[in-house]
């Protein structure tokens, strides 16, 4: 016996289809829209997420014009490029307030487990840009994990082949500010010793 | 400078007003969706989702009909009531597969704190509906902690007020199945002492 109604389950199945949604989130989700939330609005705001959407014809975020805000701002400068995995990584390194360059988008890592390739990634528009602007650094600012250093080390060598005569760097590592030696893992204890700096 | 365009900021903040959805989770639901998932689909099953729907006149869960699909099918019987918080307990109940009364769905909890009083729960309509059927129990399945017993203390008592003759139980409290003593709380196991049974 159906105990609930097929727009209620629809819908239940809709929001288990999402990252690290189970069914019992799910399912408190679709409640709590029945009873407080306002899923009209929800859904016309859902229905509009790709409506005009474009990438950035340049660093390949999201946008709804031919360039993103960054791109198109005069106070940024071209010489220095931080290659990102994704767009909130950006929200990230503009939080720092440090970073006064422009970024570049790969919309994901080199990941063979999940069948994502280099032709996946924006890499082909990476090397066509640093070729066409040469611009004096490329930070390859992916995620310290495999796949992030795996996508890293296979631009550096494409940029490397196609004879990029610039800096490629990468973010430090080393223990998290606040962090606490004891429970620091062996891994990042490891690289802090080894980048120990003068005090 | 903004970031990321309009669209995607618009519906980060519908995620993030969900149940158990902090900031962090609803970007990576909606870059999920701008990457893989069909957000066009979701919105309009979203936004289908109260079309059509009420609530059934005699258990009050949600149903498209006058009467769910359980309160009109002659197999379940009447004269026992399981009066329940959220339609989602009848589901927990229905999986047993032990039941075969009809349910009263309360749509929440006495809780003063978050402004739900009797009134704005099913409580008038159970206590009508068993005037009008006079079942020979009522099972009062609200969950075991202080919101779901103060609301079934409340709702036995409006039951002899209004002079219910049937028996009103509760479910068992006791040790789940698989349990590890070890780690039983005080109170469940207190409780699973008290009401010991013979082997």
């Amino acid at each position: 016996m159906q105990i609930l109604p097929d727009n209620i389950t629809n819908l239940i199945d809709e929001f288990s289809k999402l990252p690290s949604v189970g069914p019992k989130s799910a399912e408190r989700m679709v409640f709590y829209l029945l009873a407080t939330g306002d899923a009209d609005q929800f859904g016309r705001v859902m229905m509009n997420l790709k409506n005009g959407l474009t990438r950035c014809s340049s660093c390949k975020n999201y946008a709804t014009e031919e360039l993103c805000p960054i791109c198109s701002s005069s106070s940024r400068s071209s010489e220095i490029i931080a290659v990102v995995s994704n767009p909130m990584d950006i929200v990230a390194i503009e939080r720092t307030g440090l970073f006064r360059g422009q970024y570049h988008i790969l919309h994901g890592v080199i990941s063979p487990i999940d069948g994502v390739g280099p032709d996946d990634l924006e890499i082909d528009s990476l090397l066509t840009r640093v070729g066409v602007v040469e611009p004096d650094e490329i930070i390859l600012a992916t995620n310290p994990n495999i796949e992030g250093e795996t996508t890293s080390i296979y631009i550096s060598r494409k940029l490397l082949t196609q004879g990029y005569q610039g800096k490629i760097s990468k973010l430090a590592h080393g223990l998290p500010i606040g962090a606490d030696l004891e429970y620091a893992d062996q891994l990042t204890l490891s690289r802090a010793l080894d980048n120990r700096q003068a005090f």
